[in-house]
């Protein structure tokens, strides 16, 4: 451990790598007209043909919806948009070298730390993105749901930042177990209910189902959202305009290395639904097919709902209960409900589309990571930096871990960027779980995923 | 509110100011030199007669006893100990153009936010001296107490930075009620024991009392420091060598202040011990003091524990059962219990000496601010500028926000300077029962406080 030798390193050492406001990027960065093979359409539920604005639009603006299918490489950000970012972008990137010193790895391992924001993640990038372009168009509130709270509460800060009301739909044993996120919400404006509720067709039709689930507080939030004039639904990962958004954060990235003078080897992140591994990633990735770049890319996904690494390529509703469009992604299917895992922003049975479509080409890799091994390399990171990790941001962790070590066999200087995508203040459950011997690798049931992807509805297979 | 007018101001807006690491303060400065009137020594309580270095060395580092007693204006920082800060350091100072904007008032409103410390508050500042001071002179393990969590974290973290032990005795109720920080605590490899414990002499006489208190914690802590030749004990504030090692916070605020070219005309922290206030206010002071600036210093201190506002200034013990040297303070009475208030960091029947002398001089300002104005405002500071505050700031939040208003009232362009001493992720309770309508007034016992006057320890009076 570090312990035993922290006064005798060289100095002095720079951690962390800032960028000045004038810096926070002024367009995202938009992947999809760089991406390899044909383009698969979304496909409408309805009618099995390719789904189209009109499919969105009674819960979407048509600012997002035009992102969600723009061809345009880059998107220029909104000044109002920035300059909510200001209030915490650029965020840092550092230098981990008490962790480099720990590991006694030749590699520089960098990670870039989105846990500054407000609501504690990388999530506010997107909620303030979308809370603008929904009050741009006279939308007077945002529905959604929430798991453990992560995004409900972005959601909440970005809408108190524009004058728009929030109504979260809370799944039911969240917001009995988890008050904490469910006052953050409150304290920045927002409605809190418990789902299942009696405010919807959905939520009463669930009564019976009293503990909830992210299914039928997404199916709450949507009939919200669709049977009002001015109220609108919002998404915290998975589609084209959530992972746009992201991007801020690898833009940053290139910027602060290039200060450094270093450039990454490999980039490391987390996956629930894609959009954290994506703002990350996209950036890099297009200099690989733009300039011929050879970054390598890793996901991270927990063992216990291994969608990148043990799903179905095939098309899939992104809710469990069949709303939404079919989308072309690795998928457990969509009514398969992953074993809790304490990484709650990991549980979700697809994964971002675009985000699919590199890992079938081979250029993101993707790997499983057990909770444990996740939590274990989260407070070997927390001693060394300080900082603790979220759940979910430890699986990454993990991996950078092993290719660090991958690295001192080879006896090579690699450049690793670690996405630390945010900390861990509201999941010291976890932790105390993990302290106290009780954290259990859960089973992954593959009986139960087979059974799942029987159900897969019925659409054009794609290879 | 400022819902309705987000769109529409002026831009582009810095909201905040950085400094580079290499803008870290080289060295602590140190008021004591600079104090008006006669210096006032603490007294041995058991002869009477001023404590020397030797009444401490048992417990403290002499490298810290030095300090406790210098006439140095400034002293060096190690170079291991900057290395530590740029973790987190030089911390933000933040431009509240939102909440300027809400309140419609010409001050300009400027916050130093310390809560991007991995442990969420000041509190590292001075907990990564102590532990590099203990580990130079071959200490092994630090022992400390700590209430609601936050200095047992603080110091749990520095002491992993350093290759140290660190054992706390926390509070009965709070380890059972507050079992994050606890975890925060154990990520970062410290050991945490329910006080009254039985592994202390001081303990096990309080087994009757199994709540415990911060003044049993503190007894056990310095009975295990006293005890060991290679264990120590740390305290986190109230101490000069503590105010020093904070004061890194205004040298800090100055430097991004000339960056903008502002300086302030009040500056405006909370009090607890007095160590937060002073690290923020004294480098301002000196600069009244020495350079003729008239800047107002504003000390806010909770309603329900009004030590600076009601207290006698008088020698008392610095702890709850009479082990510590006599020390000339404003003081409640070392054993008046003050009524549970949300901001635990707050609750504390006297200040540090040094404090005391600047209101007693009339040089700073203290104000008594109710908890549920505290929350109040707060809640509106995180709704414009995103950042939940922790309670212990809140209020100081509250007395800006007041001479935010005194500012449009007089129609003067007023430059406030704020301490933000940390986040409130770990004090989401308290938030929930504010927002729940369950936060109450909590009566001032005045019989209460006039009978634990009565029982001040025999001692000089002091003027």
């Amino acid at each position: 451990m570090a312990q035993g030798r922290p006064l005798s390193y060289n100095r002095p050492v720079t951690a962390k790598y800032l960028l000045d406001e004038s810096q926070i990027p002024t367009s995202w960065l938009n992947l999809l007209p760089d991406l390899p093979g044909e383009p698969l359409p979304p496909l409408s539920p309805a009618t099995g043909e390719p789904a189209g604005p009109d499919d969105l639009a009674a819960i979407f603006p048509m600012g997002l919806i035009e992102q969600e299918v723009s061809a345009e490489p880059e998107i220029e950000i909104p000044e109002e948009v920035r300059e909510v970012y200001r209030l915490w972008r650029p965020t840092p990137l550092y230098r981990a070298r008490r962790l480099e010193r720990e590991l006694d790895t030749p590699a520089h391992i960098y990670y870039k730390y989105e846990g500054v924001s407000p609501a504690g993640s990388h999530k506010p990038n997107t909620a303030v993105a979308q809370a603008y372009y929904n009050k741009q168009e006279g939308v007077r509130k945002l529905a959604t749901e929430t798991g453990a709270g992560q995004w409900g509460s972005a959601l909440a800060l970005a809408c108190r930042m524009f004058g728009l009301e929030c109504e979260v739909f809370m799944v039911g044993i969240s917001y009995d177990q988890k008050p904490y996120r469910r006052a953050m919400i409150e304290t920045w404006g927002g409605t809190v209910h418990r789902s299942p509720s009696e405010l919807t067709d959905a939520g009463r039709s669930q009564a019976t189902h009293p503990t909830g689930s992210l299914g039928i507080a997404i199916s709450e939030a949507v009939e919200v959202a669709a049977g009002s004039e001015d109220t609108n639904y919002s998404l915290g990962s998975v589609l084209n305009h959530v992972c746009l958004h992201q991007t801020v954060v690898g833009q940053e990235s290139i910027a602060a290395l290039e200060l450094v003078g270093e450039y990454p080897d490999v980039v490391v992140g987390c996956v629930g639904g894609g959009s954290n591994f994506a703002g990350l990633a996209y950036p890099f990735v297009r200099a690989n097919i733009r300039e011929g770049k050879r970054t390598r890319f890793l996901a991270a996904e927990p063992a216990a709902c291994p969608t990148l690494t043990r799903g179905a390529y095939a098309y899939d509703f992104g809710d469990t209960v069949g709303m939404t469009p079919l989308m072309p992604m690795y998928t457990l299917g969509h009514d398969f409900v992953p074993p809790p895992v304490h990484a709650g922003g990991l549980r979700y049975h697809g994964d971002a589309p675009s985000l699919c479509a590199l890992v079938k080409e081979g250029i993101v890799e993707a790997t499983a990571v057990p909770q444990t091994a996740a939590f274990e390399a989260a407070v070997r990171f927390a001693s060394c930096e300080g900082i603790i990790p979220g759940p979910e941001p430890a699986h990454a962790i993990k991996a950078a871990l092993d290719e660090a070590e991958a690295a001192k066999q080879a006896g090579e200087e690699r450049v690793i960027l670690l996405g630390l995508s945010g900390h861990g203040h509201f999941d010291m459950a976890a932790y105390a779980a993990y302290h106290g011997g009780e954290l259990e690798d859960l089973e992954f049931s593959e009986a139960e995923m087979r059974a799942a992807l029987e159900r897969l509805p019925e659409a054009p297979a794609i290879a």
